[in-house]
Parts: structure tokens; C-alpha cells; sequence
């Protein structure tokens, strides 16, 4: 249930802000030395909903107030949507300009700036999909043939493969260069060294919010019920490691030395507004895969890459609507085979590429394999992320003159350790 | 350490049983509607160590009952190995023929075919590698190039990939043939039909002790620090769906409908007289991937396949000695980049197949590919596993008369749902 686009909130939102008082995301935060509480955001304020419970204002629901004094969401979403969208509801209820009962609850109010936003759910596990077909294309032209660029399987089935769930970490967090195995060109030994060619993915995940049972599929038509909400994701990638290691099982160090989530959960129901048709999908696809209704949201996203002391480029624009492949189909795939999911897990969507050179979602494209330079507006020019560049994925749709987003997803890349 | 060879227990272990006193395996067992506990073996007798823990013989090892009355051993092999390993000592001295004091432990006994055992670990993330050359050289001379079986970067990387943590399961749970795309020879457009090329394969797992902080790597000559035990590991395999699947990014559905572990984990130190040389590699491997002293194991592996309502015939003896790649190198290479691991962490060998006919360990290599029928003492034959069929993997070392084992890994494939 979307909240009324007529709203605003006594708390104050900046001029556009991710977060006005339709969205009410969820996520975790610390301050200092005291436990971490879960949250939702309005303007730039984050609401300790611990301190928001312990006003009784959840007990009509059933809720135990003791499922937002936890360091994850997992708990909380478990609840179901009912509960956790009646929670939303009552929170636009009490943020809304028209209560003019503010005064308790300035204790569960914090600025932004003072505190620390953590991972906000315990990853059970995450799969991440190569569902853009720009993407997928342009990477068939890069290594394979420009003639056939798209492999024969993919436009029949979501491709995805299973990724490292302990290294998902939340937006603000650092990593550090990978270093590993590479075959530099025209040899034939590999030798171990710091990876030369870094790079970004600009993704979407979402998460689920319903377990299943070993051995039972999740429908496309009832797939959404199983997804809480959705999160930036960049999908780092050393693109010589992966390149060297990933023949024939797929990527794996290349990939799990680090991904990075945004902090705030935004739910697909506060996402509703931004419902719109996607690709065409020719040929047919099997049974299991067809769907009713729009199941693609068009939701801006925008990479900036901020090397050292100077001011962040934006480099890429996309859209979350160039998904070829949509959340309920990649959902209805993974579970098909009766392949069990969980509570927390996370699905990242792969690389969202559009069709404009400006919107490719990874420097492997915009510089097309190093082909080409990506200038930047202090003058630098860049290829593939150097070390101290800082990369920056910000997301939102916008209707009616409301905006609802993500927050960003940062992530600096330091030297090799 | 490794509990005296020469040390006989009071409680009867039969002969060729997998538990004599020198194994000590750790598991989780249930017995009815009461809670699970943390339990181990000895002969056909489950110990209930929260039975045992009560009589406070473990309170000057300062560690709490409670790890003893969960549903998972995380939280006991987090404790680390001094204190497991001395947990094991002082069940071999309760327990030794020597020790007349019995009747007070006889509360926490009870045969092993009146308790349930249960998934032994909270799985965190699941790698599942491609380490046996006679493995990877067979599936490269059937579907590649029989003069250049092994992949440039076979002898350079201990290939491996992620897998599903969620649909990891323990044995004695009945798994439904998946259902999925597969492409028929000679077509173009796939078909949504049952497996029909349904697999197993024989590996032998890792389970991490120990986590370590992401950016961190560990050397070769420290990572069997972080492994705590082992268990048989069957990796089902739907060929036909992971053949379609695959390119480019690994194998996903056609594996992760489930897999299965036995149900007790076996210490590493248990398995210290099996020590023994690995393959010689050539070329040189890479400096972190370079180790000392003796990482192979010496432990006999079986599989049978048991058609409904007859008895099972032995199909494959391999031996865990013939891993091309050992365990720390495996660790070593997973953590390189700055990947961190956790406690509960499954590592998976890859298929173990040995350089005899007899020693292969899957039925795509036992059949070659279906070209060859599997004989049954039943007078059946098989290619692949059919229906109502049930995969049994055993695994021991033997060494000076005493045996250590695993226990049984059973998994029965039933029809598509």
C-alpha cells in the first residue's frame, strides 16, 4: 500500500530528498556505544522505531516491541507485509503535518549525520543475475562475437549464479584492492598481483521477506508476496582476476572481496508508483516464466566516481527498467528446481546497462574493455577505478512531484593491503 | 591431538564401526518433541553432551552448558579448538574401559536408532571446489578435448565456486527429482521437463572453526587452524539442467535444489593418522598457494546406489588422498583477495574421482556419459539415478587396527513433485 502523495511530514525534508514521508524505508543504525536499533528515515532525520515501540503505539498489531532492538531486520520482516506495512502506515500517521502531537517524539529523533547506518539484514544467501540485456550484449560483443553477442541460453532463462553473502557490506564501508591470480596478455603463467582492472557494477537487489520449504517454487504472479524491498548494490568486481579464474564454474574471487548494499531497505510497496512495462520478450518464454501486469520500476540510477580531494563525476545514468529479466521472474527461476530460500536473502539484479553509451552501468563498458577514456571533471581521465576513487550509486524514482530513493551507496577503494 | 590408540571404550563399539573412542565426532540430535542437543558417538550409542555437561565435568574448561542445548554446533566450535579438542579428551577418559564410574552417564546414552540427527551446522556461505585432477581431466576429455582435458588455469587455481547454503541439508532427507530447462539434443529452444540426467557426486567436506575479518587473508601453513572437521558431502547434480545453465556464469539450478551432508563432523585431529602426500604439482603453484608437510588424507570412500526395495550395490571406491588441491590450499586461495569466512562455512572438494574406472565419482563418469551401463546386483542397470533410487556415500580411514569414519551419507531421490 503506497501512503497519500498528498503528504508531507512535520519533520523537515529537504528539496529532494530520498526521503519524504511516502517512503519510510527501513534500516539499522548505532549511535555511539549503544546497541543498534532498527529505523526508518524521513527528510534527514532517522526514527529509532525501538523508542517509537516503547510508546505502545505497535501493540495493537501484535508486535513485540523487542523486534526493532536488533542489530538486523531479519526479525522484523519476518513479521509479514501486513505487519510491517501497518508499521509504515502508523508512522505516516505519526510524522504526518496534520499531528499535532510531536513533543514525545522528539526522544526517538536523531540527525542523520550522528549516526552510523550497519548492514541492515543478516544475508542468508545471496544470488546475483545478469538480467540487463544491454549489458549481457555488450559484453558479447566486448569477448565473444559482436555478430551473436547474447550466448543461446540467455534469452530463455534469467542467468544467475550464487555469490558470497559474508562479504556483502553496508554503504560507507572501504575496501581494499583484491589481489590474486591474473594472466597478464600474451602469457601464458599467471602471476599474483593486485588487481589492475577494478571495477563497479551498478545493480539493484532485492530482499526476501518469506521462506520457502525445500522442494516448493514460487509462481511468477505470486513472487512479489516473497519480496520486503529493494537496495542499491554495487557489485565489485576485479575484472583480470575474474577474467583468468572464471572458466568453467563461474566468477568467484573476482567477485567476493566485497559488495556493497545502501543502508535503507525501501519497500516495494513504497515503490508501487514507478510500476512500468518492461522489454518486450521475444521469443516466448516458457510457462514458468510469463507473467501478468507491469513488473519492471522505472527508477533512476546514477554512478559518480570522486577520485581523491576533488568532486565526484557522474559517469553513468540508467534505469532500472532496462531489466530484460523482472524481480518476479528472477524469483519464480531460482526456486523452479524447489531450491529453498529465506528470510533476509538478497538478489542482486547484475549490471543495469541501457541502451545510450551514457548509461552503462560498469567501467568495463564505458571505457569499453580500456578502449576509451572516462574524463573526469578535474581533468583526470579514468579506465578503471584507481585506488582512493570513491564510488558513489544513487538511485530514486519520481512522480507527481514526489520523489522516493535510496540514499547512496558509497564505497571508497583503497590501496592493496 | 589424537585420543590413544591403544584405548578401548566401555560403551560397545561393533566391529568395523566408525566410532570407536578415537573419533569423538561432534553432531546435533533430537529425540522426539524435547529440544535438540549437541551430542557425539561412540560404537551405535549417541552421547548427549548437555546430559554430560550437567554433571559439571567440563566447568574447568570455563565454558558455559548452554553451547550444549542448541540446534546447531556454531556456537560450540566457536569456542575454538583448545576447548573442543579438550571436550573430546575428557570424553575419552569418561568413557574409557578404565573408568569404572559409570552409572551415573548412563542417562546421556541413548542407541543411535532412537534419536533423530540433525543438520550438524548453521551454514554461512558454501564453496564447492574442483580440486581431483582425474575429476576435471574426465569431464574435459568427454566434452572437450580428450589431448587438452584440463583448463589453462586448471594446475594454477583451485577452481571453485559459490554454491546454495539454504538447500544444504542433512542426511537421511529424501530430495525430489528438480524440475528445470533443459535443451533435448539436436534442438534449439529448450523444454521445462523433470532432470532426466539426474547425478550424484561424492565429495568430502570442510567446516571453518574460526572467522576472520573481510581484507584478512590466511597462508597455506596456518589454515587448518580454521578447519574444525569434516563430513562426506553428496553434491547432487541435474546434468541436463547444469549443461544448459552454465556459460557463462557456473552452475546454479542444475545444483541447488539440494545437497547433503553427513551428520557427524569429524575433527580434523581425529583424522591426524591418515596424513599422507598429495599429487606432485607441476608447474610450480603460485607462492601463497605453496605448503609444507603432508594435507592429503588417506580415507576410503565409497558410494552405493540401493534401488527401491533391493539391496545396494557398491558403484565407486575412491579416496579422499587423490584431491589434486588439499584443504589449505583450498582456504588459502578462497581467502586471498580479502574474502572473509565464517564458523559454519561449508567447503566442498569437488567430485573425488581417482585415476581407476572403479574410483570415479559420479555417474557421468561411471556411465561416460551415458555410454556405458552401470550394473546393479539386482540385475538393474543404471546410467543415471532414477526414481526411488538411494545414493549412500561411507567414509573411513584405517590405520594399526582402528577405523574412523564418518557415518553414513544417504540422500533417496524421489519423484518430481
Amino acid at each position: 500500500m503506497s501512503i497519500d502523495y498528498k503528504a508531507k511530514s512535520w519533520i523537515q525534508v529537504p528539496e529532494n530528498s530520498d526521503f519524504p514521508i511516502q517512503n519510510i524505508p527501513f534500516g539499522v543504525f548505532v549511535k555511539g556505544e549503544s546497541q543498534p536499533h532498527i529505523a526508518t528515515r524521513i527528510g534527514d532525520t532517522v526514527i529509532d522505531l525501538f523508542a517509537v515501540s516503547e510508546g505502545g503505539v505497535f501493540t495493537d498489531m501484535s508486535i513485540d516491541n523487542r523486534v526493532f532492538n536488533k542489530s538486523f531486520l531479519n526479525d522484523f520482516i519476518a513479521l509479514g507485509k501486513e505487519k510491517t506495512n501497518a508499521v509504515r502506515q502508523r508512522i505516516a500517521e505519526i510524522f504526518d503535518i496534520k499531528n499535532t502531537d510531536r513533543e514525545k517524539w522528539q526522544t526517538a529523533l536523531l540527525p542523520v549525520k550522528d549516526v552510523q547506518m550497519l548492514m541492515p539484514v543478516k544475508v542468508g544467501d545471496y544470488t546475483d543475475f545478469y538480467s540487463s540485456i544491454d549489458h549481457a550484449t555488450n559484453v558479447g560483443k566486448m569477448f565473444r562475437d559482436p555478430e551473436n553477442a547474447l550466448l543461446p541460453n540467455w534469452k530463455h532463462i534469467p542467468v544467475g549464479y550464487h555469490g558470497r553473502a559474508s562479504s556483502i557490506v553496508v554503504s560507507g564501508t572501504n575496501i581494499h584492492r583484491p589481489k590474486g591470480q591474473i594472466l597478464p596478455k600474451g602469457e601464458t603463467q599467471p602471476i599474483f598481483s593486485p588487481s589492475r582492472l577494478m571495477d563497479f557494477e551498478l545493480e539493484v537487489a532485492f530482499v526476501t521477506g518469506k521462506k520457502t520449504a525445500l522442494g516448493d517454487s514460487i509462481p511468477t504472479n505470486e513472487a512479489e508476496d516473497y519480496i520486503f524491498g529493494l537496495t542499491l548494490f554495487n557489485d565489485l568486481s576485479a575484472r583480470d582476476i575474474q577474467k583468468w579464474e572464471y572458466v568453467p564454474l563461474g566468477p568467484f574471487l573476482g567477485k567476493n572481496f566485497g559488495s556493497v548494499v545502501s543502508p535503507w531497505i525501501v519497500t516495494l510497496e513504497a515503490l508501487e508508483p514507478f510500476r512500468t512495462e518492461g522489454y518486450k520478450q521475444d521469443p516466448e518464454v516458457l510457462d514458468y516464466l510469463k507473467y501478468s501486469g507491469k513488473r519492471n520500476f522505472d527508477i533512476n540510477l546514477e554512478v559518480y566516481l570522486q577520485p581523491e580531494n576533488a568532486e565526484p563525476t557522474r559517469i553513468c545514468q540508467s534505469n532500472f527498467k532496462y531489466m530484460y529479466w523482472n524481480m518476479a521472474q528472477q524469483l519464480a527461476h531460482q526456486t523452479v528446481n524447489g531450491c529453498n530460500i529465506n528470510v533476509g536473502d538478497v538478489y542482486a539484479s547484475g549490471t543495469i546497462s541501457g541502451p545510450e553509451k551514457d548509461s552503462f552501468g560498469s567501467m568495463l563498458e564505458l571505457s569499453w574493455a580500456g578502449q576509451k577514456e572516462i574524463k573526469l571533471k578535474n581533468g583526470d581521465t579514468r579506465k578503471f577505478i584507481q585506488d582512493n576513487d570513491t564510488i558513489i550509486i544513487k538511485g530514486y524514482g519520481k512522480k507527481d512531484g514526489v520523489r522516493i530513493g535510496f540514499g547512496a551507496c558509497v564505497t571508497k577503494i583503497l590501496p592493496a593491503k
